[in-house]
């Protein structure tokens, strides 16, 4: 053969590969060498949503001991972990910039999760809230395993520095992002979306899934709102946002304008940038992806 | 909004925008903006097949009346079109190389096609061959699809100059990409794998599929297999390979050493890449893409 690469140096932290370790019940699903790094799944049973949850992991190669900065992307309506590490694009940039990527579910899974038939509700569309109404409250908890429970997991087995964490999403994940940083001021040095739901007390997506996870109280729905945690004095470091024009949502559910009048009159410094023709898909989060670990990796 | 991309150029030529045009009979499935093109599926009534046949292509943007150099991608075993467009990560080397990519599917379908119940042979598995054994002859001619019919139906309807053609393929594909380029000597300018099967004479899958599709005479084998072309006189420019050292078909089916021997032997020169740690998934594919892009680029 006329080249050989080098071996490659050990990717990931020894303590996570004990699959049968029981402190926290992490196991490996897979692991494939990409970019130089390791995209890995893995599932635990979460104690917030009361089911197993699995998330993907990327983990670029660095020297032993050394911490990386992490970038969590929380995914839209319908997805799980794996859209964004089959479609996203973001491997080479991590690899690059030396990044750990992170990648959760949307919802709590599993034959004993209540569901609804629409793909807006239920599975697959856990808005990023601890629901308080029945029968979603036990299970439906994402703003609390994300917020809380998966970033102790990620602290504990991966070699991460928390103190370098960046946040993004698309769609429903975009405005799991936008909240969360909202809420935790400091705790994100860098956040950025991709086509958010930026207000949803003021769309058909927002209303049915907060009426149903929340209840008719509107009042309670403000702290899952960008636009209303922005006028109600929360504030994030700046912000990179990437819309398409031709996305057939923008109208109806994403009304991105509402977010730039909100940062305009908080005064947050705010990057939002329509992208002429693109849509709502893949085809267009991966055209930018690399721009968002690069924005994330200058903050980090 | 802070910024606004500048509006795209017109990506394709307009004679395929009418989807019901009749002489070819080619539809358009969908059309998406991605990395500064047009990332396309179509689809038309084949001859050679008997059947639809679906095939993707993503067209950088160009100036008007510009003619782009093509890469053919063939993909492997129980792929479609959509594997590597979804997780292939060709389009931002495409759009920086102003090349044209491909991607035809692997057989013919539809319920009145043929099968057979395993992964490795009849849908999904047609091999780049023209079957002359039953039931398969009638629709598994995927080598005179992709040699002949496809070519000149990409030539009638997308900005290509077919003086500068490339081709390229992953695992089946792989071998689909060699032989073909064995077998046309002077068509392509540039020819690159991604683990291929570069002797189905000599491996599981090629025996199971070779004899179902052509029968016992291992003779009328050799055609369709790059190492025995090669044996027989047939020539490459130069090629491209790369192989991960942790692809579980590697020791059994692929043999990569077989066609480093058959090229040293016949002076052809090859760039055989080990790659250590890489499996055979889309994973490892997508790592390397960039660099098979590029190197047909510089041959392009």
């Amino acid at each position: 053969m006329a080249t050989r690469s080098a071996p490659s140096t050990c990717s990931i932290d020894n303590r996570r590969r004990d699959n049968t370790m029981t402190a926290s019940n992490l196991e490996t699903v897979s692991e494939n060498r990409s970019f130089g790094g390791t995209q890995g799944v893995y599932t635990h049973q979460s104690t917030e949503t009361g089911t197993p949850m699995t998330f993907a992991v990327f983990v670029p190669d660095h020297a032993p001991g050394a911490k990386l900065p992490v970038l969590f992307y929380l995914s839209g309506l319908t997805c799980t972990h794996a859209n964004v590490m089959e479609k996203g694009e973001y491997r080479q940039a991590c690899a690059e910039q030396g990044i750990i990527f992170i990648a959760p579910d949307t919802s709590p899974r599993g034959d004993d999760v209540p569901d609804d038939e629409a793909y807006d509700f239920g599975k697959g569309a856990g808005f990023y809230v601890d629901a308080t109404q029945e029968p979603w409250a036990a299970n439906f908890r994402m703003r609390s395993y994300i917020e809380q429970e998966l970033p102790a997991l990620i602290a504990a087995h991966f070699p991460v520095d928390m103190e370098r964490q960046g946040i993004t999403g698309h769609s429903m994940g975009g405005h799991g992002a936008l909240t969360i940083a909202l809420r935790n001021p400091g705790r994100f040095r860098s956040v950025s979306a991709f086509s958010p739901i930026v207000s949803p007390l003021n769309c058909p997506w927002g209303e049915k899934a907060l009426t149903g996870y929340l209840g008719d109280d509107r009042a309670k729905w403000r702290e899952y709102d960008a636009c209303a945690l922005i006028e109600d004095g929360a504030r994030l470091p700046d912000l990179l946002v990437d819309q398409g024009t031709a996305d057939a949502f923008l109208a109806t559910q994403l009304q991105t304008e509402r977010l730039d009048e909100a940062c305009q009159k908080a005064d947050i410094s705010a990057k939002i940038r329509m992208q002429e023709g693109y849509d709502h898909s893949y085809f267009f989060i991966s055209t930018f992806m690399t721009d968002h670990v690069r924005w994330h990796a200058e903050r980090l």
